[in-house]
């Protein structure tokens, strides 16, 4: 059985949707953020990164969404969420994956989490200014380029079509003119109409 | 025939060193930073986000490497350098290049790059001065438990020791006091005996 640790509104959601599109049984355990229960000695022991999501499987624990949603991909072959046995393909999934993690999500991290990487109350309002500006250019280059369509990689839906939806969900927070992004927009209103990207929002909204 | 796209002092080594490792046939192309190369339109057509590594196949760019390493490693199985038939292993092997890619190096990268994420002069000092803080708590993760030892992955030398020792690197330009990594430090030490990454270092080097 799978466990996935996750907080709604977080990026935990990628994964979740993968679940459901996967196909597989798994429970859902959710870290309260308000308790700040992410930095609690229960679950430091299952992320000692104290974020959210972590997978727990059988064999351990799993972090890091790009790493997990290879896992759910390459363990759920039959859902084919990932082109798992083509390493070029493969690549250029993990590359948009990749992408997103450290730059598209980074650039977004500025708005609420400068403290991770300065200490004065100036420096964290000036990273905020600037987060339109740095996620509109990060998203710029998945309009105007990487976002094949109609799904990420093209014809074929795969797991990097949540992680997209996931971070998409982030934009208008962040400040962003959507209407220079209609490509990034329309994957997430078509996204939206899915039966399992509806059920995993109702539910971590519910839990 | 593999092109890598690469710079001296870069997270370019770590790919360079597993394409040694994995024996690969590949050139080297050095994109000069001191002239902005990076920002050319010769290598934007390569990689629109003006950065390196890129590493050109037959059958197109990849940029990104977590997904750069995983593809050498799939792409060259006899050499072993990543457990590509266990998806569960696997995925503990991207979630450490995930790690190291979205929080290691974008931590270090506040030092010089602060431009990326805010405007102003005090901003830049401001996350200068907290750089040897923030890359010191993401060591101390890996030196405290992702680095199983002897290699980071346990007994297999996989493609997460080149990145790992590539990122270690940068410890002393950041200020952090490497006498509390000795697990690390050990691991870069023997790292720096093996042939592949005294001829990748060399090499760069002379380019």
């Amino acid at each position: 059985m799978l466990t996935l640790y996750f907080a709604p509104h977080t990026c935990a959601l990628a994964s979740h949707i993968a679940l459901r599109d996967a196909g597989a049984d798994f429970d859902l355990h959710r870290i309260d953020f308000s308790k700040t229960e992410q930095q609690s000695q229960a679950y430091l022991r299952v992320n000692p990164k104290a974020r959210v999501p972590a997978l727990a499987t059988p064999r351990g624990i799993l972090t890091e969404t790009p790493a997990m949603l290879a896992f759910i991909a390459q363990s759920f072959p039959d859902a084919g969420l990932a082109p798992i046995d083509d390493p070029f393909a493969f690549a250029e999934l993990q590359a948009f994956n990749s992408y997103l993690c450290a730059t598209v999500h980074v650039a977004h991290a500025h708005r609420m989490r400068g403290y991770r990487w300065a200490d004065e109350q100036a420096s964290f309002d000036d990273m905020k200014r600037k987060v339109p500006q740095s996620v509109t250019a990060a998203f710029a280059l998945i309009e105007n380029g990487y976002l094949k369509g109609p799904w990420v990689m093209g014809g074929k839906y795969t797991v990097a079509d949540p992680y997209l939806f996931t971070l998409a969900q982030w934009l208008e927070a962040d400040g962003v003119d959507t209407a220079k992004l209609p490509r990034v927009m329309e994957h997430c209103a078509r996204m939206s109409e899915r039966a399992t990207v509806k059920a995993a929002i109702e539910r971590e909204l519910a839990a």
